[in-house]
């Protein structure tokens, strides 16, 4: 397993919170990073489909750790800011977070997200986001 | 309880997604609603603070439940987009969430939201959020 | 020529800001168009590159006229908000703003647009948006 | 006249775009600057309302600027990305775009954007957005 692809596993296995939503990282390529989970319904809102937070909360991830992809050790990503469109309701039974990078760079880094969901056979799009990053030395992500 | 109120707090407590996040109903006004959520170890990124996805995801629901308390009878609210900044690291043993409408509208109704964490007796607010939100009426919200 | 591109193409030449900024439109396809802008000194920033705020105005224009040509006759559209990051600065001789739909709907159209810098020989991406837009019907539009 | 003001002011004097679009800056306060601009029906969509888009220049520029006057000298500010909401047609005589700094910082400015018609003796909100800019030392900000 190549540094890119263990480091970005390892931070995954890291984060309490998807663990807690169920997530887990299906694919890690340089720049892309698919995030997979199947329906719960503690996640859901008030018609039975994943909550609309908590599918931002995943795609965020997922174009988190693509951004991770392609920094350099020794460093770190910080999520600046998101926008998401929910474009259909998050109905199915299984869900596929897929983050891109759209643009590497030294300090910041923009990276685009689509959501699908999968019910019986038919998969089909239901929201896209676009994420800007910023990269972080050493510990400096937790600092205010 | 005024109707605004009742079906506020009804449709919150109908969202298991709320609930498994250990989110509460802390206050509901006319336009205005704050949610509160304590922190939980099992919702953090790996420097053990709240996950940015997570605080997405009840900054959301406060800008969504504020919508839904300057709507009509049988009709329902739907988030189609929003943005988030997140402006320091979510470090606290508490959190409050407060939306608050800022254009509402017939068919479009557009919020803000402003979360933030209290750590000792301190309180700093985290992130922004703009929303915007569709009405949907009967059950139209759940069609695709 | 098609309904949906005379349509697209009047409602363009009806835009007074669309030819203050020597904006032409070079491509109308369904759900697809293309704004063509030489470089004009007049509408730069203090580097003498094309003003951020400026690729952003004919990148809504090329994302509103994309949803307009799906859009049923007699119906009209306006730009509820978008998103857009500047990926780079607007360096080049001639720009092309793409504006394609993600999402028709009957009330709310996500469009994706895409900014380009021509510069010698070289294209290259300059910015992206995400805007969500509203179908209005009959005068409406101009209704507050 | 302190620093912070004749640099935002002589920044401001040194973009064509700004100009062009009549544009002038009304106030300038630390992390606050108020631009303003007269009705021009060179700038107008198809209804004779402010283009949008000409909205969204004007207000990315007044945070642009705001974040401006909270810089160290030596150093630049760069837009790496905005959302604007737009909340009613831009109807009106003359227009306000303020932008204020919501969380300055050494690498990263958040500001917010409030645009304003005034129309009769009316004024309206018609417009806000939120603006996330970049600090970039000496002539950083115009490399790729």
């Amino acid at each position: 397993m190549e540094f890119f692809e263990r480091r970005t596993r390892d931070s995954f296995a890291a984060q309490p919170a998807m663990q807690t939503i169920g997530a887990t990282l299906a694919e890690v390529g340089e720049g892309r990073v698919v995030i997979e989970m199947p329906y719960d319904g503690k996640l859901t809102q008030q018609h039975g489909f994943l909550h609309g937070g908590i599918v931002s909360a995943a795609l965020d991830s997922a174009c988190g750790f693509a951004a991770l992809t392609m920094l350099p050790p020794d460093s770190g990503i910080l999520t600046i800011e998101f926008k998401i469109n929910l474009l259909a309701p998050a109905r199915g039974d299984r869900f596929l977070f897929e983050g891109t990078v759209v643009k590497p760079g030294r300090t910041i880094t923009v990276a685009d997200g689509e959501a699908w969901a999968t019910s019986g056979g038919e998969t089909k799009r239901i929201a896209t986001m676009t994420a800007t990053l910023m990269t972080v030395l050493g510990r400096e992500d937790v600092k205010d």
